[in-house]
């Protein structure tokens, strides 16, 4: 696998001044017409070995390109409000927008593999996080990112010379650490671990391109060239219309009976029974957010439903049992600009609450399968994937401690003309209806649909949908509370009984999180 | 998941008596279509809970369709032969060809959820499973199968109900058995891990349909629109060129090194020396291949290079050293009829050796990415995504005791065209070169860049590739063998070491596995 990394490749300096003009202006070219078309984002990976010259390789890029458009990431040790939120979330928010390169120094491979090496990790899990980074490259591929990975190799011996020859030079001395000189010692083990990394995820769409790092020439002058080709590559590629599925169709209706009509919509709570039953829930919501070991832990709650269900109200309900500084409310309506120049999850991502708190999103990601596949605002292919990332997406969420309550608050079609019609007649209410809602109305066999599918292929153990019979209000609200005091009420129970579990985090090698691992549930338990 | 599986659908008696002849028919004229363009095999998987109705379902089928274009497969126990093989081997030999259709009633699914239900696995190793399935999944779509996977679905309750009712009823209490209501304790665990397997292996090109398993009307009329839509849907697809490659290119060359300018073609072995040599290796092997634990253990030995690198020289001394019972030499031309109409890697996996015999490639599944990328047999998609198929391909032999022993023979081009001029003046070898040999002489440069990206990219640790310095046939040969000598003593001695393992095998409920488990080590050893 390393074979071709080394022999030894060298660029002799007369060679190397000559090429570098052209390729620059070549490169400054390329990535001109990449911010002025922005029909694409370029994530650059560089991974490899210590002393192959990632760091300088980075510098180089930065040098070479024009500053405004390209942006590298250091990605060392995960910040407080980083550890306090899933992995991935941190390269979420340094992703580059279409038209944008995004560098990576550390990437979603660095600690795996260290803890990997440590043996902190099995090689299961190993696996596990490899798929795991391969699903996201492949979301990110299909949201139209182009994925350059660049692995900087050298030889154990190379190695060995290079970490030398930088620590006897005063200048660069200061590269050199220990830790440098302790990974060296296992340099087997973590070629071995590189090997199996770059096996598993080299894949059609994103591969490995795997580079000698040793003479420096040859390596900028490789790097920028691969960059280059990448881009220019893809500035060229005309865009071919999304593939069709060939795969077999959802559930054909066959009885006309479906999950919502089974719902007992009559359900009623009257307004005596409402007012005990909400103040009991919502001092139990409100005690349960100032349990101790609720700062381990965090809540997304998802408000679905039909237009003019009562999501407003209830999530009033919710936030009126909660600190202020603790809970967020986030309305989804069209995304931004710069949402739009992003995957669509990203504009999800960016909302995670950090452990202890709580984010309510009224309407979420499940626009994808919902209003984006109704309105044939996306492709058939990109909301049938959407159903399996939506999943990875909760699962990281779950893994790290969130508490992920989803409601679709559903009412009946006469229920909703009712509705709508007092909207237009009562005054204040006007603003809260539009030509889009009666649009939308006359799709409703379409949404139902849609809901049906959306609940079968997401409602999980892990985070399973609540279907709420929203005819009545106040029965609504009141089954909303009680779901999400059980759900927050059983993740406690676990934390109780398992202790605080950091899945997922830098394992080894950073003495900050070393540190916190031990001394938080002390400091704060 | 199973919300909308378990909201008790029914059909009644007449309108299944009214809508069953028209879909018959719709049904066969589908699959005759299918068998007269034969553009794709359809594979359709039946999973789902015991007394869901599995078994009536493949009747059904096998009872509506055109027998002669659908075949069933009950893939119970495995047989000797299948468990001598890796897991996937007798999936890979019941694969249909286009225009057939292929059920499976169990499949690559069947074991990994037994073996995790009752603790002989992780969920890591679940996950793993998974992963597997889902690249072969993905593998046999982008091939162009249609895949369908069906899960029957029953809740407890009616589980129960339907076990109690098979029991009652004389004519079908045949078909519950002990392990029915074995099952029926563990069905919460059972539930669990199927919910994550369904979650995990749902992909837009493969997704699960889950059907209610309780009426048997409800339950035969889904099934078969299921199968209708989708195959008529897949019929009515107009095939679309491949997409496009948006990924990088592979490494530029940069200063015009590589892997195979690195050779010593020099080395030779003389005469007197060969003899001996020749005589020393030969034996060893021999002996290695009569070792009491090489009945564990199989070996591939694949033998690609230049034409007229001398592969066949390089066999026959293999084979020389070998009991002939003991193995077979499969000579790779142009794929027959058959195995145009299968995956490419099919008519690899059909000769995968049992244990304890040796089988040797002469070319192999490496034509790929070497005569099929370079002659433009296949689109660039194709052969990118190859080399990881290819990988994935040999770790499953890897892990199942296989060693596989990769030989690139090299020689230069200046030698290739001696012996090229020689096999012309010489009688009894001109057989030997064609004016296909010619032509693709004249590809040198492009065929050795196929052959650097093909071993960067599948030199594994697990299966390395061996580059041959062949212009003098002697030292080739016995690099060869002396190389394969080492690679088999060193699977001796992990067998040795670690005893024998069994890995990716059906674990439990299977009393003929369980048993040879045991007993095979102390029979055979």
């Amino acid at each position: 696998m390393f074979e071709s990394a080394e022999l030894g490749h060298k660029i002799k300096k007369a060679v190397f001044d000559k090429e570098v003009p052209p390729l620059r202006e070549a490169l400054l070219n390329a990535q001109f017409e990449l911010a002025q078309t922005a029909k694409f984002p370029v994530i650059i990976l560089i991974g490899g070995v210590d002393g192959a010259g990632r760091g300088e390789t980075v510098n180089l890029l930065n040098e070479w390109m024009d500053p405004r458009h390209i942006q590298a990431h250091g990605m060392g040790e995960p910040s407080d409000e980083e550890l306090d939120r899933p992995m991935m979330w941190r390269f979420w928010r340094a992703l580059p927008p279409k038209g944008k390169i995004g560098v990576f120094l550390g990437s979603w491979y660095t600690w795996p593999i260290l803890n990997r090496v440590s043996g902190v990790t099995k090689a299961a899990d190993l696996d596990q996080s490899m798929e795991r980074a391969k699903r996201l490259e492949t979301m990110l591929v299909n949201e139209g990112a182009l994925v350059i990975k660049i692995w900087l190799h050298l030889s154990k011996e190379k190695q060995e010379k290079r970490l030398k020859a930088l620590e006897k030079n005063p200048l660069t001395r200061w590269r050199v650490t220990e830790r440098d000189w302790k990974h060296f010692k296992e340099y087997d083990k973590f070629q071995e671990v590189h090997e199996s990394v770059i096996r598993h995820t080299s894949t059609a769409e994103a591969p490995w391109l795997i580079v000698e790092g040793e003479d420096a020439n040859y390596r900028s002058l490789t790097v920028g060239k691969i960059i280059l080709k990448a881009i220019e590559g893809r500035l060229a590629l005309q865009k071919s219309p999304p593939p069709k599925v060939g795969a077999p169709p959802l559930l054909p209706p066959i009885d006309n009976l479906h999950i919502l009509k089974t719902l007992d919509m009559k359900q009623a709570v009257d307004k005596e029974k409402f007012k005990v039953e909400l103040e009991k829930y919502q001092g139990k919501l409100n005690s349960l957010t100032r349990d101790p070991k609720f700062k381990y832990m965090s809540v997304i709650v998802v408000f679905e439903g039909n237009d003019a269900a009562g999501k407003g109200g209830s999530i009033r309900r919710i936030t009126g049992a909660l600190d202020a500084r603790q809970y967020q409310v986030i309305p989804i309506a069209a995304p931004t600009e710069e949402e739009r120049a992003q995957p669509y999850l990203w504009r999800f991502w960016r909302h995670l609450p950090r452990k202890g708190r709580v984010t309510i999103f009224d309407r979420s990601w499940y626009g994808r399968v919902l209003v984006e596949r109704v309105e044939g605002f996306c492709a058939e292919v990109d909301w049938m994937r959407a159903y399996s990332e939506i999943n990875d997406f909760e699962s990281q969420m779950v893994r790290h401690n969130l508490v992920v309550v989803k409601y679709w608050l559903a009412i009946t079609n006469e229920e909703q003309l009712r509705r709508f019609e007092d909207r237009q007649k009562t005054g204040f209410k006007t603003f809260k209806i539009t030509e889009e809602d009666w649009r939308t109305r006359e799709k409703w066999d379409q949404y139902e649909q849609a809901v049906c599918d959306m609940v079968d292929r997401t409602s999980t153990l892990l985070a399973p949908w609540t279907l709420v019979e929203a005819n009545d209000k106040n029965f609504a609200r009141i089954k909303v509370l009680k779901t999400l005091c059980e759900r927050i009420e059983e993740k406690l129970k676990e934390l109780y009984e398992e202790g605080v579990d950091y899945l997922d985090k830098p394992k080894v090698d950073t003495a900050k999180s070393a540190k916190s691992k031990k001394d938080k549930p002390k400091k704060r338990g």
